[in-house]
């Protein structure tokens, strides 16, 4: 497949991963009594890989995710000359998917942006985590997200499986870290949402980029120090 | 197969999907502390096109769904002469489970059918989104539902997978919008559900064929416009 | 295998069965804010099939369930002379499964045995549903159960995947009718639940029996009708 | 692949097991309206398994559990001689993930540590379940426990679907007795927490290392006996 269709896919897929992930978060999470919870949002985001994966895996790789790119670059599994192509498609994907859920979410009347889905750490947490906190999780959530993507991709693993696992993964890093950053492991995910939402989310929009970039070459690399046979 | 087996095949399917789907809304969403509220309803309208893909994929091909079967028209992969057969056993099958949720809801004394899990926009939407947020929501969200039928169900994609792939989309289409029209996707179950219901659902239901219809048709050309290798 | 042998897988799975589906119910369901909730208890019910399927589905086929093996004789897959090994294998495994969901209850200060997830209709259903409304609820449920059972483990259909098909369909059935009968679809976890609380859930156990029974030989009955080639 | 490979393997996924499962338990399970509950924390406990099975299934066997080792050895599926070398992987990984959730969870003001997810009876139990309870509970759950392991891994059954199956089982073990134990059926799992936790939690730690090796021991010997073809 020619790179610009490749990145096509790559805008599509996050388009969905944002529009899933984020959308569900703003439009039906804190209904009282219906809402779907942290429980739901992390179903969310995790479907979002485990579907598109089955669409356009054959297509992109179905990376959606800058420091998935970047770790698969560090990993020895994807080319350092594409990634430019492809995160830049990624954060225009997200960001469109983000105008969607604002076009549909300002539908309702007395809407309010909040925090729009967006990432914090300190007074941004969704909980009053502290920075510290937030760098150690977005770090090692990355890294084991990395460590399962390479591993899940191996030839040795099962084939046919591995979107169910990635996206699983994705789902748990989400169920144990909604309170702590609002989950990130993705830098246009973050990206996206903090254009709307503005003011601290902006701000704190460098550790949304430098954790999961470091956590997922991390996790790459080890996963290579782990299985090489030799 | 011979086409009378196949859309009895999508008659059964789609009595299925609206039994689940909307059958689990109306007995047991909205109990308190017990129900399954929209996360559950989520899963289970995408348990139904899960479990019956493999049960009758290798009959029909279980669209269970008017633009699922318009839009396969749109992107190459099903004959439109086919049409008529497949869609009037679909609003058929739906109409069926409508019956069956109805008679055994009203075996509750004091029962009172609602909305009975219609879909509608403004003061019929669930949580009072504009005909704009509905249209808007509609169109894109069944363009991703077609560009990831299409994609799971390519030759290149892991075989015996797309069932998963094509149900979880389902659940997370309606983790995103069941606040917004109770999420149609499928004029089929959007028509059945508003026979029962009446009044401001009959006159909206033209909303939940025509927008449907139109996102399926531009998921389906998408996802050639993407994949082709040329 | 000798049926021995697979009598005790089936003995087995069904002690499973009901330690997951009704054990969850009974000690997990109901804790006020963390607990289950339908939800969880239609996921868990699903999963003991799920999960037993894959470990016991190439010793006994793995039916835990008197209806599946009727249904399953009706449809031409099973033999009629080994019903009564499986049927008797599979009552015994539920009461041992109730049995020790029993004693890890009672080990609770202040336990009562309540419904102890046991069916019931009028005022033993969960929500006061009707002897009628419990009848179609079973049968027509039943009847898709063995559909897509019948379906799923076609020889036309993806191999390996029909453990996950059938055990979302329970989940699926559960989600939908838990306030209606508390969900059978099974004689077997009927009678385990019965035995232990007594009075009227013993009275309506007859209907546990015939209704899931009859439902699933028409839905074995109906799939053949759909599926055969000629 | 080398036993120190596969050891490091082991400890990579015992961390992922523990922070996955316990990470969401401490961070996110209680919050009011939005937390996870039980359920979620039983799909986190499972999903870990799931994901992390087709990543270093391949690699180590993915055990993440010294009952699941043990029990293979009984089941005659793994070396006698490697256990110890899995054992202290699994312990190590563990505390490493504990240490982790407590350099997260203490990054928010008025953290205090409690149970720390720790397993316990009696006084110590969730909702105060006996000694006996929980020794059931323990020691019946690893058992089905290690028979689906041997199930879903023998070769007759369906290639590639273990991980799910076995993920799976370890949802529906929490669903069933967090409210009894906390669930271990791990005693790496328990020994990290119990290790923060101190006090009556060390005290009871030896309960959470005999009741599932016991189980696990039984558990596979059954499934040899239930599943060999003479």
């Amino acid at each position: 497949m020619s790179l610009a269709k490749r990145g096509l896919a790559e805008l599509i897929g996050t388009f969905w991963l944002v529009l899933g992930g984020c959308g569900s978060a703003v439009l039906a999470a804190g209904i009282p009594e219906l809402g779907l919870g942290y429980l739901g949002v992390s179903f969310a985001f995790g479907f979002t890989v485990v579907t598109m994966a089955y669409a356009i895996g054959h297509i992109s790789g179905c990376h959606l995710n800058p420091a998935v790119s970047i770790g698969l670059v560090a990993g020895g599994r994807f080319k350092a000359a594409e990634l430019p192509h492809y995160i830049v498609a990624q954060v225009i994907g997200a960001v469109l998917a983000a105008t969607v859920i604002y076009l549909i979410a300002s539908g309702k009347a007395g809407f309010e942006i909040g925090g729009f889905a967006a990432n914090g750490y300190g007074e941004a947490s969704p909980h009053g985590y502290s920075l510290q906190a937030a760098l150690i999780s977005e770090v090692v959530l990355t890294a084991v997200f990395l460590f399962i993507i390479m591993g899940a991709t191996d030839a040795r693993a099962p084939a046919g499986l591995a979107p169910l696992a990635i996206g699983l993964t994705l789902t748990l890093i989400h169920m144990i870290s909604i309170p702590v950053t609002n989950t990130s492991v993705n830098p246009a995910r973050s990206t996206s949402q903090a254009i709307f939402a503005g003011g601290i989310y902006m701000e704190q929009l460098w550790l949304f980029w430098l954790a999961p970039i470091v956590g997922g070459i991390i996790g790459a690399l080890v996963y290579n120090c782990v299985s090489k046979k030799n």
